[in-house]
């Protein structure tokens, strides 16, 4: 592995200290960074260099699950972290922060190759970026890269804005932009498991699967971000990019997932292919309030701290989408996001078509499923059908392999791993970016002009009966 | 269900104590006797029915899975079990037979439904069935069944002469000759497995499975029946009969599986197409010693009290059977059974070909196995290739389901249960047992000559090296 500085704006920040230190500390356990690095931390506080690398190393000790290791290994990791307080604004700043890397650098032996991770509001990536270019900082001998965080944009046209001021200072592909549910274990196993397997190759066709679903409910509200969310809504926050990359990634061909660069064009030309008829096919879903005691409540939306009383943000969202390339021909993707909902859950349900020949046998077979657990566990089950021992009934049995009692690295290892490498195969295209845009938009618009019904939902809940009732109506139910 | 009654010759013994009572007080309890019913024991020692009575109950106690229900219940049960001594060999026995069983109907108001369950040695089966149809106990206004142990014979000749004998009283039809690996409740199950699951009808090909491995190991020695088994050896014991019926089960053409009478046909055609060339793809192994400390010692075969020093009996057989029609072409059925083994097992593994294109990703992939845990839990389970969350290597991993934790009706219980209706998917049709011994004779004869090397294995290991070099041979290793 070439030697590289990592420059982290927004160092002091809560991502920073629950994912990004900790990541970056688990990959120097698993010799998983070059020998020679320096991690350079951004802040508007003012901290001395061994003033960041304590809060560092207290960030390790609650996050990473190398947690009970050695002190003294920490101790070495953050020995490679210095910290610079910049006035992001200042065009000065920049001037410091480059003298500060090459300093780094030259002390280090670093070569030039330098990897920018804006973990700050998307407001300051024009600034940023501008002065990273206007500034030495981006012309380095060696490679140079950014990592970049959601939001991309609030509608195509901010996105589109947004792109322009970040592909001033950085190429293509040299953009690494992070959807972290990319990084989860079982979505990079996704390809393993069906290329790697036989009997799950030869069923994993449009002539064996009846439909796939998608889920990714929480329990939680929407919290302390109710000014953010009342702007996005689940429908920019979850769907526009998780859901559609759970999407393309479940759907791309087989032949395309191992390569980098194909795969891109494949997840291009699948996002093209999608369509979703907002006016049959979406569900938009706000949870109410839910009386647990006489005098203990759990909010409804409208009542959550800073969201207007009479808001229409949707909390849920449940659609149907079909991929009109020959390989999923009649083979529907239904996706389902949620807050507030009865349980934490993402995962991706493979359903099979009933084959069978309707024999007394197997007239009450369910149907079989293949079950990709991502979140919270990590593991594949396969529902089958089998004899109940005592009445001779057949009965839905469940044979799972869970992976939750190992010690399984984090989202952000994999990505920051790949970013490192310069790996683009798990981070998000600008095309594929725009296009989820484009696909979203209409079913923005159709929201705000309220085209489409918002189905209240009690917390703590399934979530509307409405997001059963359009599933059912194509004969499925929600597994 | 029709009322009958159940005469049990041998309802003193150790079968009858372990088996038979408590699988039909368990049918009692679930309610799958008829309404109407008497069991009248027949046995040698001098008892009267309060004390049969007791000893049943005692047996319920100690081996029934009701074992802890209501006592009353088993007063109920044993309050329908008589007991009568008789010397077998007199002939005017079986007028009091008779007698008594025609009385109890009468009292009972049951119809004259029997079953005669011979638990006795095969040397018995003569006299019993020559008088039970010289006495008119044969002569029923309703059905008689016979259900009869193995030993079906010794070889084909005397096999021939038994069958001819219990079919002078018995017509074929009327015969239940049980073989309890066909009672396993997964071995019951492997029909709705494979015909309720649309994903593993699919893969359920000779284009999808490379070969069929059916094992049964012990790890338990001869015990105290040296005197049966030098007479016997692994290749009567389990082969002619269990390791037969467990390939054919496995075997047997989808569409044949449900109904009873073209089952026992396609078993029949399937028994008739099976090859096994004897010099090259039988392994006959005996187990030696194993000094466990300096002065402890696992007995091998040949220092068994009762055993010939001498004695060149099999404990152990690998084979490979290859069955001769279009539908398992190329695909060779491993079987492999053997005491004083490393584990008690016993399971069916189908392997898959491995169709992937040889890509980087997919170099080290292990072939996935469905594995049929037939004992001593039962389950299913699948191995499938997954990548390690850390190394991203390829790792095998296993999916399964067992139902263990249940509570498990035993084999007798299903066989019982089918008796009593007249199914007989389950049990062993004359014609299999004839070509049974046919296949196996030619083994017997070479296993006599010397022709197939004697491989002696450590109490305790896997079996003799020759069973892994000759799976090796084709290309295979045992799973």
């Amino acid at each position: 592995m070439e030697s590289m500085s990592f420059i982290l704006f927004g160092a002091t920040g809560d991502l920073a200290k629950r994912k990004i230190f900790p990541a970056l500390f688990n990959l120097y356990m698993d010799k998983k960074l070059p020998a020679s690095f320096s991690v350079v931390g951004v802040g508007k506080e003012s901290l001395s260099n061994e003033e960041f690398q304590a809060i560092v190393i207290d960030s390790l000790y609650e996050f990473s699950r190398h947690s009970t290791d050695d002190k003294l290994q920490k101790i070495a990791f953050v020995q490679q972290l210095s910290y610079i307080r910049l006035d992001l604004y200042k065009e000065g700043s920049y001037q410091a922060l480059f003298t500060h890397v090459e300093r780094v650098e030259s002390e280090k032996n670093i070569q030039e190759n330098r990897i920018f991770y804006l973990s700050v509001a998307p407001e300051l990536f024009d600034v940023i970026t501008t002065n990273i270019k206007k500034s030495r900082l981006g012309e380095t001998t060696g490679w140079k890269r950014v990592i970049i965080e959601k939001p991309f944009g609030h509608d195509l046209q901010s996105a589109r804005k947004l792109n322009n001021v970040v592909q001033q200072a950085f190429s293509e592909e040299e953009i690494f932009r992070i959807d972290h549910y990319l990084g989860k274990p079982m979505v990079q196993n996704l390809e393993t498991l069906i290329s790697a397997n036989p009997i799950l190759q030869s069923i994993w066709s449009k002539d064996m699967i009846s439909n796939v679903q998608i889920t990714a409910n929480e329990t939680v509200g929407v919290g302390s971000r109710a000014a953010y969310y009342e702007q996005t809504g689940a429908i920019r926050d979850m769907v526009q990019n998780h859901m559609l990359q759970l999407v393309m990634m479940t759907a791309v061909r087989m032949s395309e997932r191992g390569q980098a660069e194909t795969l891109r064009k494949e997840k291009i030309h699948l996002m093209k292919s999608i369509q979703i008829d907002t006016q049959m096919d979406v569900v938009r879903g706000q949870y109410s309030p839910l009386a647990v005691y006489e005098d203990s409540v759990i909010k409804g939306y409208r009542e959550e701290i800073g969201v207007d009383p009479f808001s229409t943000t949707d909390t849920f969202i449940a659609a149907r989408l079909s991929i009109q390339i020959p390989l999923w021909q009649g083979v529907p993707f239904f996706i389902r996001t949620g807050k507030r909902l009865n349980k934490k859950e993402t995962k991706i349900v493979v359903e099979f078509k009933n084959s069978l020949s309707s024999s007394e046998n197997t007239k009450d077979a369910e149907p079989n499923l293949l079950i990709i657990h991502i979140n919270p566990d990590d593991g594949v089950s396969l529902k089958l059908n089998s004899k109940h021992p005592l009445t001779g009934e057949l009965e839905p049995i469940k044979i799972n392999f869970s992976a939750s009692h190992r010690e399984i690295p984090e989202a952000y290892e994999y990505l920051l791993a790949d970013a490192i490498k310069g790996d683009p195969s798990y981070f998000t295209h600008w095309d594929e970016v725009e296009l989820a845009w484009q696909l979203i938009e209409p079913i923005i618009k159709d929201f705000e002009n309220n085209q489409v019904p918002l189905r209240l939902y009690q917390a703590g809940s399934t979530g509307p009966e409405a997001a059963n009732q359009f599933v059912n109506k194509y004969g499925f139910q929600w597994w």
